[in-house]
């Protein structure tokens, strides 16, 4: 197991529906030495790739992308998921569902913070059904940029998103892969990596 | 001229209504290098009060919060703006008024996560009419909690939130204070400190 694992296990609780709460250290109380690991860890993860700005989407990712962000040195943008009116010109939208919140959001990044030809790590918190994460790709498409790597902390491996983005071809490196979960035994079982 | 005010004379978009557009530093896009200087400047600020827990609200507080906590050695905690089917159990809930997006929220925090005699620095990117702060410190005193400090990046000291706050004897520091906006102009006037 490897030090998130450990720590999932340690203070994650499996819950009834598939259902794992890591709000304790991860994405609602976030421990800001576990989020430096995770950013030495995807830099190691991403060391060959040339990386020029990170992605995230709010809430929960835009801590972890910005401690993220100190190991490779570049900016992050965050996508929105409703329409502000403090965001005005030229926005890239893309249509997004919620596994968690069971509803759909409009993803939004304005148009003058992803570039043509920028290299681009999109990192967030979860990846289930990949919804979130097929939205982000496709607005650093729209834009003409590159995906250059995607991190994710925890994905669970039992449903869909994962294996589609694989199959699409990004690098897709997710820091613990969760592939069964027990509420009744609050057992979890990782993918060996 | 401090290194925010300077950052936002450059990069700063003064619009009608009284509007100050940062997104391409502050939060949208955010510029991790300048947030480490806020960072060491709170610390600096704040160097004298022992802070056990930094509290922010989501979004654009929470990368700011992130950085900042790695001056203090701290975990950071999030509000959150709506009832998300991820939280359960008890929660501490302030209803808060927004000034940019004109409507309210409830601002939620679990009650794990703040605890009785705790010493919390709250942490948010901007403050003009000071709801979401009242809400925030509204939830640390029915924690049982203390409120040593409020650091704000950046008020809008035309608004009542600054006065309101320091009448109530909070230690609030603000790393850029301003007085006033000309949008035809783009000039801002900052207070002295």
């Amino acid at each position: 197991m490897n030090f998130l694992e450990e720590r999932i296990c340690k203070d994650g609780v499996v819950k009834e529906g598939n259902v794992l709460k890591v709000d304790s250290f991860l994405n609602h109380q976030m421990d800001i030495e576990l989020f430096e690991k995770i950013g030495e860890e995807f830099k190691r993860r991403f060391s060959e790739e040339k990386i020029d700005k990170i992605l995230t989407i709010e809430s929960s990712g835009i801590g972890i992308a910005c401690i993220v962000a100190r190991y490779f040195n570049v900016p992050v943008v965050f996508a929105k998921k409703a329409k502000s009116i403090n965001i005005d010109g030229d926005m890239y939208i893309a249509e997004v569902e919620s596994f968690t919140h069971k509803c759909k959001n409009q993803v939004i990044v304005s148009k003058k913070f992803l570039n043509e030809g920028e290299n681009v790590l999109i990192i967030d918190d979860f990846m289930a059904n990949g919804c979130a994460m097929q939205g982000l790709i496709s607005i650093v498409n729209e834009a003409g940029a590159s995906v250059e790597g995607i991190g994710i902390v925890i994905e669970k491996g039992f449903q869909a998103g994962g294996k589609i983005i694989r199959n699409l071809g990004y690098k897709l490196e997710s820091l613990a892969i969760v592939d069964g979960m027990n509420a009744e035994t609050g057992e979890i079982q990782f993918r060996e990596q």
